[in-house]
């Protein structure tokens, strides 16, 4: 199906079920969005970009700049990042510390909190903290071929105050001799790079170059090796969605990345990149509108990698 | 690069590593395999087999009799079947009991032991033990195109006598009333399901269904529909070796599922199924050969999902 | 105060509370016993035995049992025993794999069920089947001075015929290599101790060793060292009523072993020992009033240990 | 045996294993003690003290000072501390996080970390940092009957620079919404209480309330009720010692607490208390010679409650 004409349909056929799930409430910030908002971007590699709702909406990408972070902490580190954390799905809820106990200290995957930590430390290691948020901030702007993405810093602030959980975790991996800087450090670029806000249209954008074998289409420019795009794809698939991987895995087929702001990141390798937002969240904290746009765009147009 | 070329290739590049990883020894009657030995077949859905070393050599696909048993379940009672287990990646070993037990009973994927043992329930609640049997046997021979696939009789008795994990899994997933049938029968088909030994070239025949749509491409026969094929794919994908499911994926790129007994089967939706086998494993209970193997056709043919 | 009159202001008072709780329903033959009843019985070192309510009434003494098998495999093996099981209180509810599973088959103590079949492989391997079960009364009868002390044959078959959890247990224990019997003998000898059924007279007698220093102050025959005894005590206090050993010991302040058939005995060293029956359970499966008659009984005489 | 007598024995025999076992190196303070030290006391509730080796030598007393506390706590709230702390053993590592985890933020019991921060907000909220901070020490120096014990504030600058897992445990709790006071301010008067020092005589007589029914024997005054005196020696029993709490009972079979700074309190109820220092730790972070030197004086005395 042509691609315009399936955000339509799939803009009508979820329209019933904005405001089901619930927004996320820990972060004072974002309990305030309204649940009933719904926006959906497509980017495909030979440079169209279809949308839908509020695509140009900005909201708070949460857990899915974890996928910049790690492509930069790659270009940095490359391979000796997997000495440090673990590439297995977690099988518990997404900020679980007891798998991080039983295996001391080193996190899982680079996609649940404990591991995106240890990608922030590598950063902060290599670049100290503003040289390093800005590098995240820039790598975002170029692949997003927009110069205004930036830091909500209310969202910044209110993440800071209720982050306890991630404060745990931090000293819990600390505990263990893992990191290199300073804990404070790294939790406060974490929460930074987590506040950062951008629209759909351009968080499809964005993730092109991981559809397109690791060089952005637009630009022409090598982000990252044709290899490592495949396995950021990969990651995203099998460990993308906290404890839900497995089911949009078997519902969507694509990889992703899903953020408590009610975002998510699909990738159809070869093929083009989409983001959805709507803030009401399922039990798993995936976006439940959004994971459902989502399960629609591939049963429409085949895109699923399966 | 062309499969033939890259099968001899893979071949030669592998030898040195014969041998590597250990033979599984809880099951006495698969601890006598020589270590050394390896084969690998490649099957395309026009219709073209490669193979390379033993692969006519039967063994053991021990694990691997769970795709068939998930495809024959979902055949008889769809998605109903979701309801008595799931489909996350279960992020521990391959049989912990741990996650069953918080989980009251259901198995966290129908790929580890717990969950296969619910299938087999299933199974054997439709048909009775004798009949199910014949059903699986039914299924593989048809798919595999050869009528001669069988349980080694020897590896089932001798599953019987070592398996007191498998024991302990049912009784547990029993004391949460989550079977219908007798459990002592459940076990005894279950090891007879994992006593099917077939050689690499009809193990690759037999899925290519699971490559083609869920049509079986050489007698044009449905055996399932396109979107369950596409599920059991993305489950090999997010489950498919237990506890290192995650690396494969990173690694190979591809839908798959290994067995103790030394087999891994590995799907390339649209392009092809292919079996290696290779006795020893790593730590995580998966060839350590076959995994290299698959890592190497994925590389040089670009098959990767991702 | 006077036992006799502790006694019956124990019966009044716990009166109302007959019927609170729940029977055992996961075996049969227990789940038809009326919740209301009500018996206890107080034995003195120096040969007085107090009684009210139905202290005669047989019933099954459960895992009160494993004191007895306890003190069977300490004379037998003596403190070679604590390789195999150990001596710290389990945290997690009794029946647990969990602990078990991360332990690798090393029980926490010997009260906990996985606990006690190590003890009961110990039992078996000494003697075989029959001298062992016969060992085991032979103990309650000679302690209990009482010859007719007897296995409830129906209470044995429920157990064999409900007892998943047990038949998983002793499977795992038998995964890590750590049994010598049999498992089916285990689980048979097992189930049969645990359907022993005696009145509360019969068992406080039968305790009164172990309040006085290992010596049956009746027959004057030593059954275990000083030292020996002690250290039962020390176990019952710590690891005798599963999740909720702390919270006995904090009310009652008493050593004491409960049963899922509503059965719970205390030692008060020096002095005396006490057994208790109400069926009805609390939801950590002992005794609701039993447990509560108990504490009257340590508020009533000062008996607490502490 | 008489007690002087008692104490050379065992300084006689302790003496060719001093310096076994190893210093906790986690606070760089404490890391610093030569292992070789040794000192005891003991003092009786008819007002005589007995004393051998160092037993004047100040110490950080450490996770003993929860004793205090949590008397202190009782004192004001009364059995309503409960509903936020439980009274169970354990079964799992001293600072680990899975339990708290599972159980949403209640911890298992007071003399655990995470229960102790508990017991400090608890303080913390009734008081303010500066006055709680003088009640403990206050209490301490009562029961001590000496006016000098204090806070090395050395230690209590190093156990805040090194307490990554209290900072960890604490921000958990604070995530299930279970405190009532500032985290940073929790962590701080906790780091305080556990770097109060004294030497072994005035910890043995600052027990005395507790083996005298919670009247202090020397002024006479009553500390706490006698209910809750015995309720705190057996959650001693019960919790005292982190993972070996049941071997201790085994081994010692009186009510005790330990730190790691290689302090150990006993308490024989009726009888006396007893202090024992000596650096080196077992595995399970007990003062490896004070719990053998207690277990001498247990097994000389017959003190064992059992």
């Amino acid at each position: 199906m042509e691609l315009d004409r399936a955000l339509r349909e799939i803009h009508r056929e979820v329209t019933p079920h904005l405001g089901e799930g619930r927004v996320a409430t820990y972060i004072p910030a974002l309990a305030r969005v309204d649940p009933r908002r719904f926006g959906m971007a497509v980017a495909t590699i030979d440079g169209e970009t279809h949308v839908v709702g509020e695509a140009n909406a900005s909201f708070s990408i949460q857990s899915i700049s974890k996928v910049f972070t790690l492509t930069l902490a790659l270009q940095q580190v490359g391979s000796r990042l997997w000495s440090r954390v673990g590439r297995e799905p977690s099988g518990t809820p997404f900020n679980s510390l007891v798998q991080l106990e039983y295996e001391r200290g080193v996190p899982r995957n680079p996609f649940i909190n404990a591991g995106a930590l240890v990608v922030t430390d590598v950063l902060l290691f290599c670049w100290g903290r503003e040289e390093a948020l800005g590098h995240i901030l820039g790598l975002i702007r170029e692949v997003a071929a927009d110069g205004h993405v930036a830091v909500d810093p209310e969202v910044a602030r209110s993440e800071k105050a209720s982050g306890h959980r991630n404060v745990a975790l931090a000293n819990l991996i600390h505990s263990f001799g893992r990191f290199r800087s300073d804990v404070d450090e790294i939790l406060d670029l974490y929460f930074h790079q987590c506040a950062i806000a951008m629209g759909c249209a351009q968080l499809a954008r964005s993730a092109l170059f991981l559809a397109a074998g690791g060089r952005d289409p637009g630009s022409g420019r090598r982000v990252i090796s044709r290899r490592r795009a495949r396995r950021i794809n990969s990651l995203m698939l099998t460990c993308g969605h906290y404890d839900a991987s497995g089911d949009f895995a078997f519902r969507v087929g694509l990889p992703g990345k899903s953020g408590v702001g009610g975002g998510i990141l699909a990738v159809a390798p070869g093929r083009l990149a989409a983001a959805v937002w709507s803030p009401a969240l399922n039990p798993q904290g995936s976006s439940l509108v959004g994971t459902l746009a989502l399960e629609k765009l591939a049963a429409k147009t085949g895109l699923s990698v399966f």
